[in-house]
């Protein structure tokens, strides 16, 4: 897990060849970013079919374990940066000794295992949900026994979705939930009481400088990501601290680039405190919004970080913006999206429509004084 | 310059594959709106430096000549559309033999020479400079002496930015200007006197539904557009005109997509009118600004011509919204456009910066009560 320090001096130019590592659709929104700034930009994904190959300059397809083929990529691109957290470390540190890796290694890995990541936000002193390291029947039996039930069993690696997870509550075997999530490393996290969920979409340049956008008020149905809408109903010291959270979480990694923190809203007694999820070191679908609804882009701002450039402004665009998941069938709703003059329409360029496969995502900006967006998640 | 009709019939989903022919930063503007709506994109283009080819699905670089591979290109899209009006008719009937091309031919043919252009709009009723054919030196005399001096002799074909045009006034030799474009077939056409050059872009769906964005104020300088701003400081009554004009040569032309006319504004005894200098059957530089400043890009309104598609709002986002292009050593000025919060840049990604290329662009969109933006053509 060796990282190299930021290199500051680091400073691409239009005409410059960025690259990305993952081709899926927060790549190929990256790289659309990136083409509007006069970027070359190279796709480096496993999957011949990968919606950001439709949009990019250029495109290899290898197996992230192949280091000559990462090696040889690495050393056509002025910058290279990932669109998803489960890249291989030794893939990444590969790409890192022949280019500069915008966020770096050290982020990435951190990201990629729940427990490191709880860990490290724990250290800095930030509140998360109560979490212990389970790697069998015998710890998982002693992390019960501390942490109460209900608790959640996931995996430390690979999840993502509500993926690799496992609740178990009252009466539930555990045996059963540690072979749900396949017997493999895992923590075990306690429940959350959380009024809301939330994240907070920021941006890091070299510099150290930080940008966040507006806090994100977040739904998920069946673990995915169903809709964001800004402002979130919150205070304003919540909302503080929420850009302080990530503030910090960005300094302590010497992070460059966008990346969002999820965090739960948790009320009692009137206040409002707020507990760190999970840290996603990439742009992130609760950011989507901000496509057409800030004055600059997650994908935009994340490109001008990686390339070392200003950040850009974050300032939101209506009064409020929702951002919908298009969702496996809820694709084929389109052709009255189109149709729909409040609708501004993403589509990733996928094949097929899948059951829990993100398709797209459909953004509303209403200007001040409009009435309240209807839902069309048809 | 057979035209086939019309099919309203011709409707493309996601997923289908849109073809370009011509791969400029036009091309690369649509290319990527209609990336954004999921679409594949297929530019067919001579050069194989082309913009638009960075952001493609797929690229195919061969002759407009080649007849072979214009037809293979055209038998794997859904529809064609075009985004320079040069494309030969030849190569464009081809395409129109193996899919729906939109615009048409006949757009594209009366729009590519000068003359037929000019008495397509005088004979829809419209004002246009007076104008006469001019072949050779016996009829530039007798063109010069109906209409007077000063006059403007411009190539029927071929001409854009200013090129292939000489100015004849007073003292003036008529052979030296007919030498100084070529000797080839022109058209002399009378002095306007104009206050302001105007432009009004607008859609045409395949139903025949019209949406204009909001007229443009244009300036050029040395014959290329330098900035548009929007609103146009002209009265209503002249905004529905030009939005009247628009919607007549739309409709007399069939047009599906969007397109551009070029208009002169006359102020006389207090009175504005407008007179037609050229139209352009094609997204067009004066619409960039509808990219971040207005509800819908142009490129994303002409993607959703040519598909079939509902049109989208016009609404402009902003109090004022002022466009200024990048010209050759313009771009060097990126790092401050980058640097300053109220731009939005966009560029071609084109290699060499040679004076009079258009490099990019950068969009300025005010809210309401913020103070005019500054001028940073640097």
């Amino acid at each position: 897990m060796a990282d190299l320090p930021t290199d500051v001096s680091v400073r691409v130019s239009p005409g410059d060849v960025l690259g990305i590592l993952g081709g899926g659709q927060l790549g190929r929104m990256i790289a659309v970013a990136a083409a509007r700034l006069g970027l070359k930009v190279h796709v480096f994904n496993d999957d011949p079919h990968s919606p950001a190959f439709d949009v990019a300059a250029r495109a290899t397809t290898a197996s992230f374990a192949d280091t000559e083929a990462l090696a040889e990529f690495a050393r056509g691109c002025a910058v290279v940066t990932y669109e998803f957290e489960n890249v291989p470390v030794p893939a990444a540190e590969t790409v890192a000794a022949h280019a500069p890796l915008r966020p770096g290694v050290r982020a990435l890995a951190t990201a990629q295992d729940r427990l490191l990541e709880k860990r490290f936000v724990a250290e800095l002193g930030i509140a998360t949900a109560p979490f212990r390291a389970v790697d069998d029947a015998a710890s998982l039996a002693r992390a019960l026994a501390e942490i109460g039930r209900p608790a959640v069993l996931k995996t430390r690696r690979f999840g993502y979705d509500g993926k690799g997870q496992a609740v178990i509550r009252d009466g539930d075997d555990p045996a059963t939930a540690f072979a749900a999530i396949g017997g493999t490393p895992a923590i075990l996290e306690g429940f959350v009481p959380f009024a809301a969920e939330v994240s907070v979409v920021a941006a890091r340049a070299a510099d150290g400088t930080i940008a966040a956008f507006d806090l994100c008020a977040n739904r998920h149905e069946g673990g995915i990501l169903a809709r964001t809408s800004v402002p979130a109903a919150v205070s304003p010291a919540t909302e503080a601290s929420a850009r302080d959270i990530a503030g910090r979480i960005g300094a302590a990694l010497d992070y460059v680039g966008v990346f969002a923190v999820e965090l739960f809203l948790v009320r009692e007694g009137g206040e409002e405190r707020l507990v760190v999820n999970e840290m996603a070191p990439r742009v992130h679908n609760s950011g989507h919004w901000t496509d057409f609804g800030a004055a600059t882009s997650q994908f935009e701002q994340h490109v001008r970080a990686v390339c070392g450039w200003p950040l850009g402004p974050t300032r939101r665009l209506g009064a409020r913006v929702t951002m919908d998941n298009l969702i496996g069938a809820d694709v084929e709703g389109w052709r009255a999206l189109v149709a729909d003059p409040g609708a501004r329409l993403t589509l990733y360029g996928k094949g097929e429509a899948r059951p829990g496969r993100k398709m797209g995502h459909v953004t509303r900006v209403e200007a001040a004084g409009e009435p309240p967006a209807g839902t069309s998640e048809t």
